[in-house]
This record gives C-alpha cells, sequence and structure tokens, in this order.
C-alpha cells in the first residue's frame, strides 16, 4: 500500500483550515498530499481577497521549504518531484470580482484556479445552496462561467444550488467539478448534490471530490474511515472511478465564531442564520487531520480497489481534469 | 390651473439626468419641482456611492439658492415653502450595500431615502427585470428590506423582476413603490408592471410613479403628453387615484455611452447587452424637459380631473407614502 501512496500524486480537492496555523500547514506536508485546493476567499471582496492573496505569497515565502504554490499540472508535477505541498489557490464564492468580470483576469494572473460559483447565499452569479429560492445563473454569472472557461479557471460547484449547479454545468464548455460533496441520495443534506447533477458533471467529464466532512455522512459527527470509505464507493457507483477524488474540506484550527459566520453574508450578525454545529467540530476517526491522508488509500485497498483505481481517486482524476480546464 | 399647481407639492418619482448638468438642475427648478428622487447609484458600490454623496453635498452648497437636501417631509415643506427644489437621495441599485447590510443604516444616516431593491440584472438582494431567470428575493434581499423598513428607507421596485417585485412587496410592512413605471397590460414591456404587482403595491398602501419614458407608451419615440396623460388615466384606472403620481424618468444629457451600459454589470464591455434606442432619446412632445412640469397638471384638468385628484397625482400621494415609510 505504501508504494501506490509513494508513487501516487495526492489530490485534496479541498481544504479550507485557518492558513495562519502552523498545524493546519504541517500537517498537509506531513501527509504528502502533492496538492491542495486551500480556500483563500469564502465571502471576501475585492480588497479584502487581494490582501489574502499578498498574505499566501508571503506565507510561501516562509514555508518554501514544505510547500510551493501551484497554477499548473507542471507546477504540481514538481511538487511531487520534490516533495512539497503544492498550494492551489481556490475561492469559495466569486464574491472578490464584485459586479466586475475583467476582474477575473486578474486574479488568475494573481494564481487563482478554482473557483465555486457561490457560497451558500446568493451572489451575482446564482444561488447557493442554502438560499430560499434558486432559479439558476444571473446574465453576469453566463458570462463569468464563459470567462473562466477562457482563462482556465476551474468551475466548482460544490455550495452552489440546485438549480445554479445545472446551469452552470450546461454553460460550462470544460469540465466542471464539486470538489468537496457527496450524493443527496447517499445522505440527504443540501449540501449533498443531485444526483441530475453528478451525473452531468460525470457527462461533462468532470469531477466530484468525495468528502469526509462530518455532517455529509450518515453518522454524521460520530463517522469513522470506514464511512468516509462508504462515502467515495457511493460515489464510485454513480459516475464512475474516473470522477472521483478526494475533497476533505478540512477545517484545521477554524474556531466556533467562524462557523458560526458562514451561512450568512457579512453584516446580518442581527439576523444570523447559523449551522447547528458541535461546540468542537472534528473529522473523521481515522482521517481526523491531513497527516492521516495515506489511511485513504489503506482503506481503498481494504475495499479491493486496484491500484490503479487508488492512483485515480487520490489524486489522478484531479490531474487529469485541472489539465483540461487549467491547459 | 395656475392656481392649482403653484399650490400643489410637485413631486417627481424619479429623475435620472445627468446631475453634471447645469440644465438638468436649472430645469427641475423652473418646473417648479418641489422634490424629486434624485439617482445617485445605479451600479455603484460602497466607494463610488460615497463620493456620488460627497459630490452631491457639495453641488448642493453650489446651488444654495434653488437646491435643497430633504430627507424629511418637514424638508419637502420647507422646500415649497422657501420656492426651492428639494432633492432626495435615491438609489436605483441595492449595489453600494455590497455585502454588508449595516451599510444601509450609515447610508440612511447621509440621507438616502430610496432604494430600488435591484436594477435590471441581479444582486445580492433579488432579481431586475431583464434577468434570465427570477425567483424572487435572496435570504440577503428579505434582511435588507426588513432593515430599509426599520431605518425608513422606501423600497422601489420599478426595474425589479416579477417575482422579486412581489416578494419584496409581501415582505415589506412599510408601503412601497415603483417609482418609475407603467402597467404591462397598458404597454407590453419587461419594464412595466404585472397586474399583480400593481395590485399588491396598492393594497400596501404604496404608490406608482406613471411615467413618460417613451418606450414604456404606446407610441413609444413618437409619443406626446397625451399619452402620457393615457398612461396616468390607465394606472388610475387600475389602481385608484391615491396610488398614483408622477415618475418622469428623464434623462437630461445622458449620453449614448451611458445607455449602452444600462443592462449590464460593469466589466462586460467583451459581451454587451444594449438597449436599442435612437441616437438621441427625447421624452414626448410637451413634456420633454422638467421645465415643462406644469403642463401635466394642465393635461390632468383637460382630462376632467378635479383639483383634488390632480394634487394627489402631482405630488400629495407621494407625500403620504414618504410621510408612512420614512417617519
Amino acid at each position: 500500500m505504501t508504494d501506490i501512496y509513494d508513487d501516487a500524486i495526492v489530490i485534496d480537492g479541498l481544504n479550507v483550515s485557518n492558513w495562519d496555523s502552523e498545524r493546519a500547514l504541517d500537517g498537509v506536508y506531513a501527509g504528502r498530499v502533492t496538492a491542495f485546493n486551500a480556500t483563500i476567499a469564502i465571502f471576501e471582496k475585492f480588497h479584502e481577497a487581494m490582501d489574502n492573496i499578498a498574505g499566501w505569497y508571503e506565507r510561501l515565502d516562509h514555508w518554501s521549504d514544505t510547500l510551493m504554490p501551484v497554477a499548473s499540472v507542471d507546477d504540481i508535477h514538481e511538487a511531487k518531484r520534490t516533495g512539497k505541498s503544492g498550494v492551489v489557490f481556490g475561492w469559495q464564492n466569486a464574491s472578490p470580482i464584485e459586479n466586475n468580470l475583467d476582474h477575473l483576469e486578474t486574479f488568475h494572473k494573481l494564481g487563482v484556479r478554482v473557483i465555486q460559483v457561490t457560497y451558500n447565499e446568493r451572489n451575482l452569479l446564482g444561488n447557493g445552496c442554502y438560499e430560499r429560492n434558486d432559479d439558476g445563473l444571473s446574465n453576469f454569472g453566463v458570462d463569468a462561467v464563459k470567462e473562466m472557461n477562457r482563462l482556465g479557471i476551474l468551475v466548482d460547484l460544490s455550495h452552489v444550488g440546485d438549480r445554479t449547479t445545472l446551469d452552470a454545468a450546461e454553460v460550462s464548455d470544460k469540465p466542471v467539478a464539486a470538489t468537496h460533496a457527496n450524493a443527496r441520495s447517499f445522505v440527504d443534506h443540501p449540501r449533498n448534490k443531485t444526483d441530475d447533477a453528478l451525473k452531468l458533471i460525470a457527462e461533462k467529464g468532470g469531477i466530484i471530490g468525495a468528502t469526509c466532512w462530518p455532517p455529509f455522512l450518515p453518522n454524521k459527527f460520530e463517522s469513522t474511515l470506514r464511512d468516509y470509505g462508504d462515502a467515495i464507493d457511493d460515489m464510485v457507483e454513480r459516475v464512475g472511478i474516473d470522477h472521483v477524488g478526494i475533497g476533505t474540506d478540512y477545517t484545521i484550527d477554524r474556531t466556533k465564531e467562524w462557523f458560526d459566520v458562514l451561512l450568512s453574508q457579512q453584516g446580518t450578525k442581527w439576523n444570523p442564520r447559523r449551522l447547528n454545529y458541535p461546540d468542537t467540530v472534528t473529522h473523521p476517526v481515522g482521517i481526523e487531520t491531513p497527516d492521516k491522508f495515506p489511511s485513504i488509500a489503506d482503506e481503498l485497498a481494504r475495499r479491493g480497489y486496484t491500484s490503479e483505481d487508488i492512483t485515480k481517486v487520490l489524486g489522478g482524476n484531479f490531474m487529469r481534469v485541472f489539465g483540461e480546464v487549467w491547459n
């Protein structure tokens, strides 16, 4: 098993940890994750997103022994070769472009390679999965998806509403992703994706990062690595081995206060919409932290996956999609 | 007739002229308009809207012989008493609050008293009348309407999509307005309002500013004051005399370039959605410019409206709604 993991390019489709935490960064390196989609914007606007990018380039200087920025498939191969963990700049919301699509190119030049259409609520492009209504992409959203296609930015649909998800996948002429989600038919949760969406993402040559975020697993915060194995199995059965990856949704050293504001646009302190999470949120036993990433390969082997299939799920499929989208 | 006009409080529910034009400001004063909802934001974001307000306070200093700011019904009475034209700071888009509802209070303190839920396209609150889809207010939009109610900001629904219009009117516990629109059953145009919307606005004690913007009249850019009289008649028949006002939508000294970008969020130069307007846009003959405002009273008298009813349409109804909303 160790051989397969050693040889594989390992990609985490989404990690939203507190990047000021050494534990978060050390963990990814200890887990020998070749590259991870590091969330660097959630509800941020233009200037805040620029500050985050500046902060990340400073951080990458400081951690240059273990981390490196990646903006291409070649960069990921280099990360593998040098034994570093590659950081993909990703957004969970298109909010930083504000109402100007020209900003997409600016941010692309700065390294942003994954953008989720919207995060939980409405933005100018579309509707999130916790919105009261969702009838799909706006005019601006259609233009935004086309511009992301042109530039080479992966369209992420994880926190996106059901209709907006289908709209964006239909409009996109490149593969699209749900970097961190399971099937709603597996666990009924608004953040998990409908069968229609999963089918369409696979048809477009895209990928779903099966996730071990506990609320999207059957045993919730009582889950173990076995439950995550079940989620991967389920997704492989639904969309096929070529369209499944890993999207842990790690939230290392994120505070309760941070979770409390995730469902609302900023400034709605007087009427918050809150997630009802335990005081301390932990990932499933056996995969609690990113240093335990190799145990995913063990779990897949235990379930009888071939070396080739394990390699696809660990990162091969994400590499194919990155290659087609980022070119 | 002159007596009625002289005595009346005259309110223009919407004027979107180029405020750097002396002709635009002189015209309103020459027309003895007691107060007008002056559009000071369309697609602007926070900082741009702040700049506009700063510019307006400078402009009001410069024009203090003829103009004064109004932020209350008392201010409008003072404008009438002193013979000045009162400027109501109004937005045709909630875009300047960006994703922070707390900004509403800041802008209210700076004098903003009318905010249209959205302008033509989608924003964080809802969908505009030219959107490809409209399923109503977002979570953020529901909160925004409630906060506008609390602060005392009039909710304008003129350029708002059909479903979002109904949603906002339903959510609002204060009267709402369509400051510049006609009935879609009168002239079939996406910017004119559905019968459902008009009925609900009237039921809520609100107001519709019948408009002489040519594309919303039967004879389009060939219209005259008679056509505008027909539009007022039509609206009075639909919603009753207590719910109709004037909303000219004057665009004095606006350029063709300005009209060309009205349908798109900023930055979509590579894929613009354009209005197909003539090179030179003029209001109907007889009411081309705001100095001809008194001829509206003449037209209503010619049609047999009583003095009381003329006074209501000229500004009395808007005063009632302002009073209930702004308190």
